[in-house]
């Protein structure tokens, strides 16, 4: 912590440019959001970076509930037989499951605790719940006026990661999974469609985040789908995130569950499911997304808290005016809305040097900062600084003004920081029509060269998994994703990489 | 399903007098709450379940929130090895617990799948996280401008079951776990005492069930507990249902988990913390608080959806007019408030015929039951039946008499359900000072005879532990527990099973 009179160049060390997976770490930390617990490979999500995720959930809950889906809890543990139903299902997820075999702990020969009562079949703790949830569905399910059928569901999920990231990969995340159940295939494809853009608009209205819908490659599918749609953005370092999924299932987990219902005509046939979900990963992509050398920067709808009012007392005697006269504000703008919610403001009372505390809401990327000392008070002023813009970049305003303006200032970041992360995308995004500048841009050796170096390459594809292989090992790029309707260039060309025809351009780039 | 005029006696077979336990699975199955899953001992919450608990959590978050806590996410596993720190603790829920064992799965010499990568130490699925979070307070606390640390979680729960019933006792269950840390004893235990208040009001308040505050007797304490508080309702059954408990943990985990910080003098000093929680067994108390042989009643506080309209078509000419109408008293009843929130109102639209549509709300408790036909529409009138009144109870009202007093019913039948479950609880706690009258009161031969069986029976009792595992032995029954402050009764006696001295009555009764 340091007062603004000291003010390092910069708050977070590393810088981006000085190292990227470092600075982000050293992100997380100065805004105290999460932290590796000493269960491996497990996180604890602190209160900020958890009110963070609340925004996200009450903002993605009322979308999901004011399209006709409803919530609903299923079990935490999938018995093995389940998992062993659908074939691809089970290889995607055997590698990193949680298994429970035990239910019982007793005392050793040393007096060690140790697992007793064995189960007769072990349990997996879920990776995500298309079996389990099947399973109920082809319960509940028996005429096509049971259809269709939208459940969610908000639950911790386990798979067992290796070489973790707080937020990004963790051996247990947060998510949200949407399972639904539909006559026709139009109708869950729909469906799929539809979650897909909620997810879009949620990406890019709430978290500020530009996407791109696309299609994933049969390669880069959820194991068990027919179909799955993703929407992509980009980080700061130019590489790829994964955002949310959105999967059309076909029969096939209809047909392992036995998920069938009688038509009007009398037939039986079976369902057609769909699938999708985000998780807590949101909270590393927003970072990423905006964050600066100063710490994070939180898009105004996600913010726990909009302003903070920072009081600067330099005297005893001043205290009880001054803070009275922060409270009077707080109360004033919590009358005021930002897209039909009342603001979030909160007091700053603690017993600090202001410049610790300053940096301290710097850090954790409060939108507006706003200080009343002595001087604003006589003068019903007080200054503000808005935190996309310089550290030091202030205005100050009469209170009476401030107050019907406050919202509009955070109009103004939300939609500012939209625009940087679209514009930066824009930057990086390159049409590629040789093997040459592909290799070129992904090279390892140009990383110095950002002119040249990475990004999204938007290029042709023969639609090979063997070709997505080979780039994957030559660059360590995938496929991102088949760019869906306007995003997409929807031009045939020659595959640069084996010269066939391409129906259209996909994107490739390096990916967390 | 049946329709109006062919109304069975009563809609849940077996009554509460016929069978209770019955009853009581009877009651869940026709509101669709919830069912047991293919994974043993796990229950799946159907959507009306489901929408009862976020209810539920919504209300009792605010109330966590406006005092200061914050919530937070700590990891689904606990190492083995933290476990093994505080004895008391372990020895209370090593009985229980699901052990995680190995990581991945693969296919053994049959091609069946079987667990693979053992663990180098077994995780236990968190049965309650005072130990993993004791050791982030560890790390988290350094001085004592640290304290208070007031942190609440929302998570699931597994605690192995054999015998299970659905909401009451599970294998896997949701609940909030508040954990606290305090640096003197005298605050932690106002914490402990401030909580439990919390549950007290919100019990009576929102759940419109009345509860006795107490303290656990040492037998019945939370293993690691200094003291365990708890309120205590009565079910229709007369058996006790322990609602929420809040505990007072002295220096135990701070001991075990080294949860130390420097106080102003610069010594360095063990924290004192507090734990406290509900559960999603509170909405089994819901039910068999309030619910009636026709189904589910719910407090309007707790119901997903407060009004139901339902419109009654007998042409299809009237179906557009009559449905314009049923939305447009829909839209009205929106704008009104029932203790500041909008009124949760649904049109049921569903092509059913009206004694199904109005059986299947009576039977999910829907406190208001509107009903609208041509002739309503046409006077602009309705018709309107209250769930705590007898099914054919019913009112004509015009639609602009009923609107502005919508919410005064359902305040009334919240009111109402408190009032009947008060003068129930009162009308079977009984003083008892006689070992003979005990006994009689709880013999199982007397089961038949209600008014001299069963209940909550209050009495003096001289301290012992043996004492009420020989009342355990010979009638099932437990200390509920030693009444506070005015529920109590503070008066000395003579406990009536050993003839020495008591300082109060307590709660005697059976449980679930």
């Amino acid at each position: 912590m340091s007062d603004s009179s000291s003010k390092p160049r910069h708050a977070i060390a590393p810088t981006r440019a000085e190292d990227y997976p470092e600075w982000y770490q050293q992100v997380i930390r100065a805004a105290d959001l999460a932290e590796l617990s000493p269960v491996r490979g497990c996180m604890v999500i602190k209160p900020w970076g958890y009110a963070i995720w609340e925004r996200m959930q009450a903002i993605l809950d009322g979308k999901f509930k004011a399209m006709g889906h409803k919530n609903a809890y299923f079990p935490l543990f999938i018995p093995l037989r389940y998992f062993q139903k659908e074939a691809e299902h089970i290889s995607g997820f055997a590698k990193e499951c949680a298994v429970v075999t035990h239910s019982r702990l007793e005392a050793g020969e040393q007096g060690q605790l140790q697992p007793a009562s064995p189960l007769e079949e072990p349990l997996i703790v879920r990776p995500t719940s298309e079996t389990i949830i099947g399973e109920m569905f082809a319960q509940w399910i028996h005429s096509y006026r049971d259809l269709p059928l939208k459940i969610n569901q908000w639950a911790n999920i386990v798979r067992w990661e290796m070489r973790t990231r707080l937020f990004l990969r963790t051996s247990e995340f947060l998510w949200q999974e949407g399972h639904t159940a539909h006559r026709t295939a139009a109708e869950a494809q729909e469906e799929t469609a539809r979650m897909l853009e909620v997810y879009r608009q949620f990406a890019e209205e709430d978290m500020a985040m530009p996407v791109i819908c696309g299609e994933k490659s049969p390669r880069e599918r959820f194991p068990g789908a027919v179909q799955t749609f993703c929407i992509e953005a980009m980080m700061q370092d130019r590489k790829a995130l994964q955002a949310g999924t959105s999967h059309f299932l076909g029969q096939n987990f209809a047909r392992s569950s036995h998920i069938a219902f009688t038509d009007e005509s009398g037939q039986t046939k079976l369902a057609w499911t769909t699938s999708w979900g985000v998780s807590t990963r949101l909270i590393g992509a927003l970072i990423m997304a905006h964050s600066d050398d100063d710490g994070l920067v939180l898009p105004p709808q996600l913010a726990p808290t909009q302003v903070i009012i920072l009081p600067v007392i330099h005297s005893d005697a001043s205290r009880a005016p001054i803070l009275e006269y922060a409270e009077r504000l707080q109360q004033d703008l919590q009358q005021k809305h930002f897209r039909s919610s009342p603001l979030r403001v909160e007091v700053d009372k603690r017993e600090l040097r202001g410049g610790e505390k300053n940096w301290e809401w710097i850090k954790k990327g409060v939108p507006l900062r706003v200080e009343v000392g002595a001087r604003d008070r006589s003068n019903e002023e007080l200054t503000f600084y808005r935190r996309d813009r310089e550290t030091k970049a202030r205005q100050s305003l009469k209170r009476e003004i401030f107050i019907p303006k406050a919202a509009e200032e955070l109009e103004e970041i939300q939609d500012q920081l939209l625009r940087r992360a679209q514009i930066f995308r824009d930057q990086h995004l390159l049409k590629i029509d040789s093997r040459e500048t592909f290799y070129e841009f992904f090279a390892p050796q140009n990383r110095e060269k950002p002119e040249i170096h990475g990004g999204f390459a938007c290029t042709h594809w023969n639609g090979s998994s063997a070709l997505e292989e080979q780039l994957q090992r030559d660059l360590g790029v995938t496929l991102r994703c088949i760019p869906l309707g306007e995003s997409g260039e929807e031009e045939k060309g020659i595959c640069p990489f084996s010269g066939e025809p391409s129906p259209r351009r996909v994107i490739f780039a390096k990916a967390y």
